[in-house]
């Protein structure tokens, strides 16, 4: 027999359905308490539109067809972040700045990628939309956890980096030869000492500085001997101090892979027992029509990684055959989850209820 | 400038995505109530096993693509309820009958349909799988009347239909030729009284007993003179007593569009000011691997022609500059949206804030 579902999709069954639907209900709501509203872009647009707004090669990625309307390509989301994007810089343009937009989604790609097979994600974010300062760098990191509390989420840890500092470094104090810049950020990324020595050896105290944040921070303020960095870093370890306490931290200030459109300052989530990151975030930039650019923070969760825990357990009551549809309705209005007999075959057991209805009242079973 | 998304494809903005949202949740946990738990099947799979599940002619709406993993042709849904099938005559074909589903998911089609151009829909839906008797439809009906109250919809009426009605009388009571069973059909359905008398005059009554539910039901029953449709009737009246009263309701025999694939019971869900329906349901087949059918009842709601109602008034407090942490967390746990200024030039009224925070307190602006 073949198999029913084709590599990485699958079915999300009872009860864990509907307890991936209550955690992202969760997530979303936590993220409105913070002025995030929501928006819904449609499954599917012009994969011209949505090139324009994804990380190079994003579209290779994604489920392409013609259109027979339009006859034009349309391209399945591959990820909801340019959507939003689109939406902020078109329909939303005339908007006071700064806007906070939230969303949760599906998401499907044609391939899965290394480390994880799943080819169609749940994604569940926010972004903040015409600002990517310190400020709002604090509130979005701060939302993101409040997100995973809500979530249920336990042992998280934030991984900080700095997707364009050595860029940065290289075009001012550290100069770099331009042919040799990719792949110095590439070894660095790697943590290949051998190779930044080779390629650029001042930047070979960067190789140490990833770590536990504190310490990771205090030596990348001893590698600034020139003070080039120190606004920079002040800025990161004021965002950080927001949520220090309730998460972990961690700092790996060169750290590139999956941060090639972040700006500044990227963050990955962890959660303990999760394979994989459970989310990620940063500073990035939006185009207009038109060629403006926007600067914008936000945070993507991935909603299938967030449901660690078990299910909780299932409180059903069942009515037997004649249970008086007004004595159902009142239950249901106490709360109850009530499973009618249908047949006189049917069983409490059978509908794996907790709970029989009789003498008016639930009795246990 | 071109049209920034595709004919039939939209974005859902603030306020209007929030309570979308809102309302699907209402919806999914009033049919919860009811013992129907959640599945979750994927935004795609292969075409040819989701075929075998629809109804004729119902993959040629799918958006379909080569898989670069298994090289086999997959699917982007154009219904969920199909999936749902699938899952209950393989995952859960062990699980003691009937089985209560519920989903909500969005689904995707090549082109719109005559009457409404949407090519995206959201697909809220619950489906009791092992039964098609009176009293899983009179369930069935009474929970989609409970989704529908609790969505906020007001005017609903029901529209039953008995889409074997003319099979069922060809093959016995009312013998019609073969060759002219669908023509019939297909008059009949369009309430055509010359075509029918000229085609089967014995069944011209049928073309007058559409209306009112009970005046219809009267009509039908005077229409039986041999009986024969009795039992079918009582059970038809029997469902219709159980939502009587809470919604409006109306009888069309032999209506047959969009019931292809219904047994003996269908039905439409109106609501007063939605253009076009905004659901249906009735009683269908599953068909196992090896062939063999089972009975089913459900119903399915479309989420965007839900939100009739205005959007709730948003509630904003906004926080100025410098507001301590604690102080805003405190005003989050009693329910309070707030909005942080995030830079000096953030305004209130920018925000769309109704309140302010100052004084310890929120206040009206």
């Amino acid at each position: 027999m073949t198999a029913l579902l084709p590599e990485g999709l699958r079915d999300r069954l009872p009860p864990h359905a509907d307890a991936a639907a209550a955690i992202e209900a969760r997530v979303l709501a936590a993220v409105g308490l913070h002025g995030y509203e929501r928006v819904d872009p449609p499954l599917a647009e012009y994969a011209e539109s949505l090139a324009t707004r994804l990380k190079d090669g994003g579209l290779n990625d994604a489920v392409r067809f013609v259109d027979p309307v339009s006859q034009r390509t349309l391209a399945v989301r591959p990820d909801l972040t340019a959507q939003v994007a689109r939406i902020a810089a078109t329909r939303m343009a005339h908007h006071p700045r700064p806007v906070r937009l939230s969303y949760a989604g599906s998401i499907l790609k044609l391939r899965g990628g290394q480390l994880s097979p799943a080819r169609e994600l749940r994604q569940i974010g926010a972004e903040l939309i015409g600002l990517d300062s310190v400020a709002a760098a604090r509130e979005v990191v701060t939302v993101a956890v409040e997100a995973l509390e809500a979530a249920g989420v336990s042992g998280v840890s934030i991984d900080f980096t700095l997707p364009d500092l050595v860029d940065a470094l290289a075009a001012g104090a550290m100069p770099v030869a331009a042919e040799q810049l990719a792949s110095l950020r590439e070894r660095l990324d790697a943590k290949d000492a051998g190779s930044v020595a080779q390629i650029a050896p001042a930047y070979l105290p960067l190789v140490e500085a990833a770590g536990p944040f504190d310490q990771a921070l205090a030596r990348l303020r001893a590698f600034d001997t020139a003070g080039v960095l120190a606004s920079r870093l002040d800025g990161l370890a004021e965002i950080a101090r927001a949520v220090d306490g309730r998460v972990a931290l961690t700092l790996d200030p060169t750290e590139r892979h999956g941060f090639e459109y972040q700006t500044w300052l990227g963050f990955s989530l962890f959660a303990r027992g999760a394979g994989a990151e459970v989310g990620r975030g940063g500073t990035y930039t939006i185009v207009h029509e038109g060629g403006a650019e926007e600067a914008a923070t936000g945070f993507s969760l991935y909603g299938d990684r967030l449901a660690s825990e078990p299910a909780p357990e299932r409180r059903r009551l069942f009515l037997p055959l004649g249970t008086p549809a007004t004595d159902a309705a009142r239950m249901r209005a106490h709360g109850w989850v009530t499973v009618a007999a249908l047949d006189a075959g049917d069983t409490c057991a059978a509908q794996l209820c907790t709970h029989r209805y009789a003498d008016g009242d639930a009795q246990p079973v």
